[in-house]
């Protein structure tokens, strides 16, 4: 989803944020009244990555430069902007200012860059990106799709990333294919696949590039292509791999949300249980536009950010891609837009953490849910962020007791069958080993573990200083919480005046971050997001010894100033924005709600995080 | 071929030339020195279609309006402007000042608007331009092809053909097929065609698009297209219904010089002896460039304007046309791009005449020979010109006797042998009708025939006392003639100083324009191109009274200032620039050379012509 589907972003050049005196420790004004750039800090992010000012969209374009091994991460941006890093921890604007590689202007692309991604050695040897140009505005699924708004064109970089100088001719992809009434067609991601080679006798290591979108009255669906020249200058069109049926859903929906009526942002890789594997299994994450009806044009209420894992076969000679589990890759409202890429273990960062071949994605999220909130304050003169990457690989969840929880479509499927124990899979997806080293090898304390049976919150014996912090922790429930009232996790960014609540509740197996106490400015500034979120994570009974139990819950959250980060069990994360204003309001409470003990354990915090661009002044 | 290949040309807006005096009975200064305008008037032509100043490219683009009516002849300048008539004879600029009706600068032709056709009822029942829209320049054949460079757009008028409005959209065509390294991909002509239909199982009526250029290394190529949609937006491709290897011939070459290495403005229709007949035959007129080896990159030596006739079929279930006979449409080296239109019997100028359903084509006729006499005089503020409208049909050539003459392979083909008689086919091609009737009609008077034996020129009894006039006759040889060193003909535009001769001669079976001492101008002022005209016209063996005699050679030479268009036998025309600079170089004279006796017989001049333009100021 790109803002720029409907107006030109315009942004502010970067300039130096001043840091104008505000007292946190006193109700917030009308933020909207305030001098430019007056809460540039307010909420700002410390570790995560965003530009130094105005708007970030979708993250895009990552690759790692084979000369260097720096792994370029990148986004929309005034086109599109990006960083290196040599860690995944910190970051180095490949522009002073962080502005753009690559921006909207050319014959090919007049009103608008989207998405696209990089051939590390593309043509002539040169990374090289493949990129959506876009001519007309707007775009969107729920209105008459304009002939020509997006086609895909050809970049290429020889400084090293810092430009992308877009070839002198046509796009590459000049159409969607012929007489297909689209809803879109876009974010052109480039990826290679050895179940495609062989099922399409293709040349070991061809490129195949997956575009986005869907049509009109039929659905969404993901076009495939692959390469047809060394140039990179022709994609053969092998047809639509992946299709579903407008406003339909993986199983009953309750695990992967909708399909939608649009595709967005479809990444395709292949993953074992280490990392990236060329061998591995395909899977794809992948956004899905939709609304409940009537629909209303130029507005996509929901947008889902999906993932699946699926077989390819050969149907007519076509290859089809066939789900086989289906979830979210992040349950937050404003998280959405993931893009990942190979981070191959030569990369500068993989060199020195030992890790091996990866997949690595950033999700995006939004600072002004996707536009919609007009009025949220421009004074912070900047918009959004990208989560942390993750690294995404095949899960497996053992000893899990064959019952309807388990035997459920859900996003997860039955793997093994041992005498009756099952082992499930799933898309295992943590914060990245090292940004997540560098967290909590800071100073870090240790809340002494406890059981609570007691409706009500406790505050924590020590509390961070500051709301920069990794929470971690271990929470078990008892086997009579199935199916109960009992809702148990924590309160963060705590005060007497504000508290976001992150918990678990069993009445529908769902992580809910209650935001409706979170922020002060939201009583006297418009547009200060207060709407829960939740996702949906089912905990299996498991046997333990031989005992069955319900699968602890296994917590991490990240609090990187108003930016949450809820990852749970190596499987599921919901992150969002909470926006506390007090100075003060930095506690942390253990919650309970409903009835029935939970112990609550290994609960540790790591202070400081870390600054992912210490380059920046 | 477009001036804009390889440049973006500026022309002056329309201004009132004012007449300055130039003495006509001296001899000219260096005419590149004088005031702009200045020699406006000197060769202008006044019967033939041309702006009103500026250079004018490819006609295209006509059509009849079904609600007026009218004929529209388009051409390219400062993108593409045109005029309607009601008689073929008068025109009326679409715009004041004959300003375009489309202009480059859109998103599909920032650069420039090449050829294009007219669907009369097209979107919404509303006259639909089909052109091709220039991205890139420089395209030719002899260099590497841009992508993207040339694509196909539409466009629509609702005011009578005074503007067309591109649509907002990206083009119809958006891309030559797959992967093909064209040479050139421009120029849809749209055409009904029910051969087409029936072999393609098409419904009745629907239209097709030829789109011209050639594929690198292989050869010029005709690219064919069917309709897909009511709107016109989609175009299903059939295949390279035509294509030749590069640089061959038709037969020997003699008798239609090249095909070359690219073609261009390719025109397709069916035609019987009458006229148009959507059941006829089909013909195709199209260029086609090449050069003599080595090839020099951007330069087209020479430029051919061919016609064909041709059987379709099915080869693969792809059609196919295969040509049975192909033949020069004009043998000036400066007549090119011809652009014909179905003209309807119930159009205003036919339902006038009482001409049937026709097909008219228009030459263009280049004023600095494709921009390459760079140095003739811009004082002139115009440059080139339309022929006149031509009705092309089938030709019947009878009592023809079955030699090595009629037997070899030419711009004809044998359709009857009865009794060892032959009836030949060829391409038949007149000046329209209307036009020549008001020619004609015009005060003439008669020259008496005479025969002549002995080699000179022999200043007619009464001559003409403009540079404006027809000028019929019929010269008659003898057996004797056939391998002799014979010419004869007429000089004209003759003075003491100056003379043009045309005639024929029977070494090379060709009419020759000899230009060397056409233009006292040619010796003060550059490129005034003095380069003999010449092409090739067979005189066949024809049985009459059962006599084998060598065929009248009927000539109607149009003298319309500085235009020389020689038509002969019905199937012949070479039209070229004669430049006479004196006021008195209006003699004519007979011409012979050589030994043989000539009978000139029915020699008349119709002097005066028409203004084409009467509302022009």
């Amino acid at each position: 989803m790109k803002f720029s589907l409907f107006l030109t972003a315009g942004s502010l050049a970067w300039a130096k944020p001043s840091t104008p005196k505000l007292d946190y420790n006193r109700a917030p004004p009308n933020l909207s009244t305030l001098a430019n750039l007056t809460i540039y800090n307010t909420w700002r992010p410390r570790a995560h990555v965003l530009p130094p000012t105005g708007q970030i969209g979708d993250p895009c374009m990552h690759y790692t430069d084979p000369k260097t091994g720096l792994f370029h991460v990148g986004y929309l941006h005034e086109g599109a902007a990006g960083a290196t890093t040599d860690d995944l921890v910190t970051y180095r604007d490949l522009n002073p200012g962080g502005a753009p590689f690559i921006r909207a202007g050319g014959l090919n692309d007049p009103v608008a860059v989207f998405d696209g991604s990089v051939i590390p050695k593309g043509i002539n040897g040169t990374p090289t990106l493949f990129y959506t140009s876009v001519s007309y505005l707007p775009i969107h699924w729920t209105i008459n799709y304009t002939r020509g708004s997006e086609t895909q064109s050809l970049a290429v970089s020889k400084d090293g990333g810092r430009n992308f100088t877009k070839l002198r001719q046509g796009p590459a992809i000049p159409a969607p294919p012929f007489a297909l009434n689209v809803t879109a067609f876009r974010d052109p991601f480039v990826f290679q696949n050895e179940d495609l080679d062989s099922l399409l006798e293709s040349e070991s290591g061809t490129w195949y590039s997956v575009i986005s979108g869907g049509v009109h009255q039929k659905g969404p669906s993901m076009f495939l292509y692959r390469q047809h020249d060394p140039e990179f200058q022709y994609w053969e069109y092998l047809g639509e791999w992946w299709h579903e049926k407008a406003n339909t859903t993986w199983g009953d929906g309750i695990w992967a949300g909708r399909y939608g009526f649009n595709f967005e942002v479809a990444n395709v890789f292949s993953i074992d249980e280490k990392g990236y594997n060329s061998e591995g299994e395909t899977f794809i994450t992948f956004g899905a536009e939709w609304q409940e009806k009537p629909v209303v044009p130029q507005v996509s209420s929901f947008r889902d950010m999906l993932w699946a894992a699926g077989n390819i076969s050969l149907d007519n000679g076509k290859p089809k891609f066939t789900p086989s589990m289906v979830g979210k890759l992040d349950w937050g409202r404003s998280a959405y837009a993931a893009a990942g890429k190979y981070l191959p273990s030569d990369s500068k960062a993989s060199s020195k953490s030992g890790a091996p071949d990866r997949f690595i994605s950033y999700l995006w999220l939004t600072g002004d849910y996707y536009g919609d909130l007009k009025y949220f304050p421009t004074q912070q003169n900047w918009t959004g962020s990208l989560l942390l990457p993750r690294e995404l690989t095949v899960g497996k969840i053992s000893n899990v007791v064959d019952n309807e929880l388990s035997r459920e479509e859900g996003s997860w499927r039955v793997e093994r069958n041992e005498s009756g124990v099952l082992e499930l899979a799933t898309l295992k997806q943590v914060i990245a080993r090292e940004p997540m080293a560098a967290f909590t090898k800071k100073t870090s304390f240790v809340e002494p573990g406890r059981n609570i049976s007691k409706a009500g919150s406790t505050t924590f014996d020590r509390n961070p200083e500051s709301k920069f912090y990794v929470l971690k922790s271990s929470i078990s429930f008892p086997k009579s919480a199935r199916d109960s009232d009992l809702k148990a996790g924590f309160q963060i960014l705590a005060s007497d005046k504000e508290s976001t609540t992150i918990y678990y509740q069993f009445s529908n197996e769902s992580i809910i971050i209650d935001r409706s106490n979170t922020s002060a400015a939201a009583l006297t500034t418009s547009d200060i997001d207060a709407r829960p979120e939740a996702g949906r994570l089912r905990l299996f009974d498991v046997l333990i010894d031989n005992e069955e139990k319900i699968e602890t819950l296994d917590l991490t959250i990240v609090v990187d100033n108003a930016i949450v980060e809820v990852h749970a069990n190596d499987r599921f994360g919901v992150a969002t924005w909470a926006r506390s204003w007090y100075a003060d309001s930095t506690d942390i409470r253990f919650f309970h709600q409903g009835s029935g003990e939970v112990s609550f354990s290994n609960v540790t915090i790591y202070e400081g995080l870390a600054d992912a661009w210490p380059e920046r002044k």
